[in-house]
């Protein structure tokens, strides 16, 4: 009997849904589900529509994650005619920190009349950043109570995570945060709904809400500083129980079986993080590669055998990518999204109907003409900071800088200058690690950059002097849910008993490979200096201008 | 009987008359000459145009000139119904320095069937940047010589000025060296042909060819130490007798009244230079009042009564624009450019498309977009630098800078840094002429950005918390040449004596008043103290960044 594991990634406007061959790692069908409510930024979904939002907040429906398992499992089991027995598990994954507050048995509140109206009462999305005040205060009282875990976090809480979010709704609407039983991931909360058992993954916790499995979480004394009322928000709240990665959750419910035409009962693997469950995918399970998800943002993912305080990380987890390992992530606020809006905001309209003769798209168009330029031929250097410095310096108040500008520069001068500053930056967190004695012997690409910008690919193996590679899949989350579907079937249910060997049966790197160019290795390293110092310039504190115009900026704004 | 004047304006592209009545200084009708070979910078005009220039060459015709005085000044008497007999005198005014090489009796070298097919016997433009070796090479010389004259110059000679032109000739051309009984300023040349007479002016002489009304020229053994046949220049290919400006050089020779259909005899001004006729054109004849001719690049002119040394000055000449008071003059090396460059490079299509919609252009529509948002909003700041730092730094491998990016920077934003960052650029200058006790009362602009940027001119008034005004009349220069006409006439031939008299006459200010509004004064000085901080980082040695990125984009585009 063929055996078939489902993968269910939930992005931020849709889910995806992949089948995947379990013996060889063949994706047999995907299938996706946009979001009916996507992302809610503006006002509050139909009825409620006259409910306006404030500004900085994103909110999720989560009504459409159970839809994304009803539209998504049955028309892939209908299109690849695979049998629900051959279906040996079931894993998902998802952004973080998404989160919600439910009832004690975990109904969203949102679903409740008495709350609908309520926008505190719906799922926060990983990229609502209305808590930056919560996250001050977060980062303030941790640093005069000199709390240790602080370090795992370079220093530095986000207003992204699960406690800056906890605490907005503390602050701005106790009656919801009392009547929440439950404040949770909306990772564990899809398994909950899946199995019917709460569980807590080891991954969220650790990179999103501050717990280690040697330490825990922060201590009740510390949520008290916070405010009174947090103090218990671990037992009143959420859990103490994590379940490391890797583990089954539970078997799929009566009514999730329903939903989906699988059997009730199939393995159900602990909830993951669509970064990180990348990893194995792209068939990194030790130490020594490092894996980039390459696509708006970067992120970077790096194994450890032993725990290192690695500068402006985003976090160290024992267990939050692999068990047994510690897991790190850095990451750059903002890759694909720089090109984006520079194609968006800054390149003339010759170039976008040059590229619509052409019959490719304006990037591409950018992307060639930038090809033809050797490295320092257009004197720019920039600075990739358009959305902050998440790695390693951690300050979302940095902006982007483009030095070098004359009457000659065009926009495909721009273009790779910008594509260039990226790669700086990936060396900056690559020398990090290094630096701190986490070694980096190979990199694996993935996401949906690697495969659309070859120019990129080569400049990032150029400024590093590194091969990179590419991982095999262009849908690397969902298969690597999927893999961890088959590893909560385990070995005895047709799976396999951990994720290191799922992923020597499932995951595959490509074919292509980037080798740095010999005579580009010397322009890029004077380049990279150059780039080295600004960046320390502005960004520890030789220079603090770009904090000071955001300063200036908020002023003016509410002038 | 009526008394006029006429003004002849040499531009890059056209030369333009205007005639004016002497008595109130109106403007009865203009006449403008496309140059028919207008600049010269990729191969010599037909029937030569097998011969290729050289990157950084713009030469001209000196057919073109005369061609002028015959195309426009005929038109401009058939237009205005005015009698030559009423036409009390003629100026001239041209860009500088713009310099041929010519026969003993003021032949152009490129007007001989030897030498038409010889790049080097053409008219060397102000913006050939060929020369820039031989520029470097006197630099070099006058600060080992510890050469005096060097700091009436901010420390620097520029590729643009005469002797780098005439090195340059001597260098690569040296048979045309030999051959040339002249070397001349195209303005002291078109002089020449008008009158029979050859003269040499003290604005050109003074602020182009190093020469001071109480020193001289620099001594023979200076040229000597440049190259052994360069010793004897100034006795062999010019003159030590140099005109003031305001002088008559002659009357209007039988031919040159041939070509104008104006009367033999008619007197003609000495020669003057476009950015410093503009000067009396805009009522400015006395010290406190900058004058700041705005277009594509900015050019400051100030008077004094005393000698001073300001950092970063082009030069300050006795007589350079009003006999008997010191000219000084500043620069910003792209003003109108760096907006050009950003309409034509880094404009999104939408804008262009609105435009097109509103029946406005571009710049237009950018400038109302940006009238819209309140100083330091955009959190941008720009360094000015799209064309090097000309005042006060005196560095044409710095390059421009764009800080505070974000993904949600528009192009109104970027736009409206870029008119600030000029407007920081000048209040620096107006500083430095202050610090170095120059006083700056008042400030006049004229030029053609004054008419067409409101927002810019609010701005500028604004960021240096000063009253603008602007000049009245729309072609300040060939005012400016009409008015030393009349002085030329003098008041025994109807004129003027002294173009102070003629200024109070015939210059006038415009009603238009452009006043700080007190809200915007607090957030500009605040961005402007940061402008000032990353203005002296990257221009006064901090990080020489700019320079090293150009040479090494120098060693990119010839590897």
């Amino acid at each position: 009997m063929s055996r078939y594991a489902i993968g269910v990634d939930f992005g931020t406007e849709t889910g995806r849904a992949v089948l995947v061959d379990c013996s060889d790692g063949r994706e047999l069908g995907v299938a996706v589900y946009p979001y009916r409510n996507g992302v809610i930024d503006e006002r509050l979904p139909p009825p409620n529509e006259d409910v306006a939002l404030e500004a900085e907040w994103a909110l999720q429906d989560p009504a459409d994650y159970v839809r994304t398992f009803q539209e998504t499992i049955p028309r892939l089991l209908a299109e690849t005619g695979v049998s629900p027995v051959e279906v040996i598990g079931l894993g998902i994954d998802f952004t973080s920190c998404t989160m919600l507050p439910t009832t004690a048995d975990g109904t969203p509140l949102c679903l409740l009349e008495d709350f609908e109206r309520e926008p505190h009462a719906w799922v926060k999305l990983w990229k609502h950043h209305a808590a930056q005040p919560e996250a001050d205060r977060i980062n303030e009282v941790a640093t005069n109570r000199g709390e240790p875990w602080l370090r795992r976090y370079g220093g530095k809480i986000s207003s992204e995570w699960f406690f800056a979010k906890a605490l907005q709704i503390l602050h701005e609407a106790p009656h919801v945060y009392r009547r929440a039983g439950r404040l949770i991931e909306a990772a564990d909360w899809v398994v909950w709904q899946l199995t019917g058992v709460e569980t807590r993954n080891s991954c969220t916790a650790g990179y999103k809400a501050m717990w280690s499995k040697r330490d825990g979480f922060p201590a009740d004394g510390y949520f008290a500083a916070l405010d009174p009322d947090f103090e218990h928000v671990i037992d009143q709240k959420m859990s103490r129980r994590i379940v490391p990665i890797g583990s089954r959750a539970g078997g799929l419910s009566e009514r999730a079986a329903s939903w989906t035409g699988l059997r009730a009962g199939t393995p159900v693997a602990v909830a993951n993080v669509d970064a990180h469950v990348s990893a194995p995918a792209a068939t990194v399970t030790a130490p020594g590669t490092m894996v980039i998800i390459m696509g708006t943002s970067n992120c970077h993912i790096l194994l450890g055998a032993e725990p290192r305080t690695v500068e402006g990380m985003c976090g160290v987890v024992e267990d939050g990518v692999i068990p047994g390992l510690f897991g790190f992530e850095a990451g750059q606020s903002a890759v694909g999204d720089i090109f984006a809006w520079f194609a968006a905001h800054a390149v003339p309209k010759e170039y976008h109907e040059q590229a619509r003769q052409r019959g490719v798209d304006t990037h591409r168009l950018l992307e060639d003409e930038a090809a033809r330029r050797r490295p320092g031929e257009s004197g720019l250097l920039a600075l990739d900071w358009w959305n902050g410095n998440r790695s390693i310096l951690v300050d979302a108040d940095l902006s982007g800088l483009l030095l070098g500008l004359t009457l000659s520069t065009t926009a495909p001068d721009i273009y790779r200058s910008l594509i260039e500053a990226t790669a700086y930056g990936t060396r900056v967190i690559v020398d990090a690690f290094v630096t701190a004695g986490v070694p980096v012997n190979a990199i694996v690409a993935c996401g949906g950059l690697p495969e659309r910008n070859k120019l990129l690919m080569q400049i990032y193996a150029d400024v590093m002097g590194r091969d990179l590679v590419v991982a095999a899949s262009k849908q690397t989350p969902a298969l690597g849910s999927a893999m961890f579907g088959a590893v909560a079937a385990g070995s005895a249910g047709g799976g396999y008993d951990s994720i290191v060997e799922a992923a020597e049966h499932m995951a595959f790197l490509g074919h292509e490979r980037f080798v740095p160019v010999p005579a580009h290795r010397a322009p890029y390293d004077r380049l990279f200096a150059e780039y080295v110092r600004l960046h320390d310039y502005f960004g520890r504190g030789g220079n603090t201008v770009m904090e000071r115009l955001k300063s200036i900026a908020r002023q003016a704004s509410t002038a």
